[in-house]
């Protein structure tokens, strides 16, 4: 029987657990990783994701996913979005939460952009995901960026306080992943073997 | 008798006009302007700057300057740095407060980076200037992105309240034209006509 094989290109091993575990369910689509230092964007989520993928599928010289998350606050209409990353190392935790006490709600989103790119000169096809929730100080394990402090809407639990399989089922990497692995189902993938 | 005379990539109608006052004090340098569209990468604000830069001297095919600048709070070690202008943008003044209601500092410097690259494929050298200052209530023209919230340290009007001169004599920006300049009048510009 042949599998599909693809490249996902990241250096984040969290990530890639994740990804796996996600794509494997149901579907017989294999995924090595290659870590590349490629230069991020300033801009939206979508043209963050998209010049990314571009980029890598140009690197390796094949088909390739890419992902990006961002975190956005209702309260600062989006931001701090696709800079969410350089938040986190620069405040933590605490200081996330800090960064809304001047502000009249909590509430924010999570979105995950997967994009998928056949190859390079190929324009990178995007699956978003997006799980509403709210900003709350840090409950559970504190080692996966800043799934201790959201809290899915709904749930009385932090995503660092669930299960696998509970964050699976409503995670905006789940969300993004299950819309790329429906669009997988349907195509041929360069690098199949 | 022969002018320097050099192009500053930007789109910004408020820094070319601080520019062009600041460079034409005491040195024959004639800056005219082109405004492109370049994308701006995540990163230090060195980072920042030199890929502007670089991709702005390939682009127009000769010598010239980039400006970067760069609203850093202390509580958010240096953050949202080159990031402000999207939080400007989405939280306008008042949010910029709001976002040091949880912490306890309101301490920030503006860094200025410009950028001078003598051609296409040259490295580009770094000029920055820093004035060191805090976050306030807004006070004076809302006109000139977040000039209106930072009171530059010793003194008690922020940069919208004070006159050109009195700005010009300490902010970000003259800082690093002031080098800027220097450096220019060392070197032969290739533009040089």
């Amino acid at each position: 029987m042949t599998s599909k094989r693809l490249t996902f290109v990241t250096g984040n091993a969290n990530k890639l657990k994740e990804t796996k575990y996600i794509l494997s369910q149901g579907t017989p689509i294999e995924i090595d990783s290659q870590d590349l230092e490629i230069p991020e964007l300033q801009g939206t989520t979508q043209e963050v994701a998209l010049a990314k993928c571009r980029r890598a599928a140009e690197l390796i010289g094949k088909a390739c996913i890419t992902e990006d998350t961002a975190l956005c606050f209702k309260a600062f209409n989006g931001l701090p979005g696709p800079y969410i990353k350089h938040f986190m190392k620069n405040l933590g935790h605490e200081g996330l939460n800090n960064l809304l006490v001047g502000f009249p709600t909590t509430e924010a989103w999570a979105l995950c952009t997967f994009a998928y790119c056949s190859g390079p000169g190929a324009e990178p096809i995007l699956f978003e995901g997006r799980t509403d929730g709210s900003i709350v100080p840090a409950r559970g394990p504190p080692t996966f960026g800043w799934d201790a402090v959201f809290q899915p809407e709904g749930f009385d639990k932090t995503y660092a306080e669930m299960t696998k399989e509970e964050k699976n089922d409503i995670s905006h990497r789940f969300r993004a992943l299950d819309k790329l692995r429906a669009y997988l189902a349907t195509c041929d993938i360069a690098d199949t073997y």
